[in-house]
C-alpha cells in the first residue's frame, strides 16, 4: 500500500521525532526496491524537519531559535500582528511553518531511507496546547 | 496528460492563492488515484507556501513578517548588499525565497489533493511590480 | 538507472553549484521524457538551494544574510547556544539547515530539468572546515 496517514499527539512547542515510523512504513511499502517517501503534514501551524538525531541539544536550540526570530504575540517586538484572535502563539506558528517545510522527499534505497547517519525525521510542533497532527506518507515507484 | 505549466500576473508583494487551479488539473490527471502533485517555481525572485486560507489576515502578517526581517535595500540596515543593479526589491526577493521553497510536494488520495482542511496554494510574490510567473504542475503515480 | 550518488568538497561556507551534474543525471535516466528529479542532501549541516545563476553577487550576499541572521556561537548574541561541543559554526549550521531545505523536487520536461533561465542547483555548507557532502539523485517516472 503506496499510502498512509500516521498521528501525532504534540504537547507544546518542540520537535518530535518519527522517524521510526517513516522507515517501518517504507520498509513495508518499498518491499526492498528503490523508491521516493514524500512526508507532508497536513496544518499551517506547524512543519516537518529533517536533523540531526544525535544530540538532544540541536532540539532545544532550534526551538528557541524559532522562538526568539517570531516571539509569541504577546511580545512587544510583535505588535505590528493583526491575526491575534486564535491566541499569541498562533500567528508565529503559521509564520515558523512558512520558514520550514510542510513536505519532504526522501529517496528510498534498497527499500530503506537513504538517510544519512544523522539525520532524524520530526515534526515541529509551535503551539502551546496539545495537538494530534496528521502526516500523510506516500511511497512513489 | 502529467503535466502542466500555469502562469500566474502578480501586482507586487503578497500572497496569491491558486489552490483551485492545482486541484482542477489533479483531478483530471489523477482519475481517482493516488499519486504525488509536484509544484515548483521557475523563478528565483518569488517561491511558494501552502499556508492558512480561511483569515486574510494570515497572508498580510506573513507578507509583513518577511518584509521586517529582509528589508528593502533601501532600508539602512541592508546596506551591506552587494547585488543592487536590479532595483532595491531584488535581492531581498532572492533572499526571501530561499527562506521558503520553490518546490513543493503534495499526496494525491482518491484523485484529490492530501491538503487539510485549512490549507491553501499560494504563489509567494516578493517583487514590487507585476510579474508573469510560471508553475510547472507535475503528477506523479 | 534512476538513482546516483554524488560527491560534492566544500572549502567553507558558501553556495556550491552542481547543476550540471544534476542535469547530465537527469538526461541519461530520463530518456528524454517526463519525471520527477529529487534532490536529497545527507548531512543537517548543509542545505540545498535552487537560486540565480548570473550575478555571483547574489551568492555572496545569500550567504552574508544567512551569517547575520545566524551568526557563530562566538558571537555575544548567540550565548543563549546549548550545543557548542562540536565547534561555534556546528549549531548555527544546523539553524541555516532548518530554515532553507535538505530535499528539493524537480520536474523533468522532455528528459530535461524544468529548472527557470536564472535558476542553478546548490550545495549551502555552512561549515568552515572542509567536507565532503553526499547528494542523492532520483529520478521517478
Amino acid at each position: 500500500m503506496p499510502q498512509t496517514v500516521i498521528t501525532l499527539a504534540t504537547r507544546g512547542q518542540g520537535l518530535y521525532e518519527f522517524t521510526d515510523q517513516a522507515a517501518q512504513f517504507t520498509r513495508t511499502a518499498a518491499g526492498g526496491g528503490e523508491g521516493l517517501l514524500t512526508v507532508f503534514v497536513r496544518h499551517t501551524s506547524c512543519s516537518l524537519l529533517i536533523q540531526e538525531n544525535a544530540d538532544p541539544d540541536v532540539k532545544t536550540d532550534l526551538n528557541a531559535f524559532f522562538r526568539r526570530l517570531v516571539p509569541p504575540c504577546s511580545d512587544p517586538s510583535m505588535r505590528w500582528i493583526v491575526h491575534t484572535t486564535e491566541g499569541p502563539d498562533d500567528m508565529p506558528a503559521h509564520i515558523k511553518a512558512a520558514l520550514t517545510q510542510v513536505s519532504i522527499g526522501i529517496p528510498v534505497m534498497n527499500g530503506r531511507l537513504a538517510l544519512g547517519t544523522w539525520q532524524g525525521i520530526y515534526l515541529f510542533e509551535h503551539r502551546d496546547r496539545p495537538h494530534r497532527r496528521e502526516i500523510v506518507l506516500h511511497l512513489s515507484a
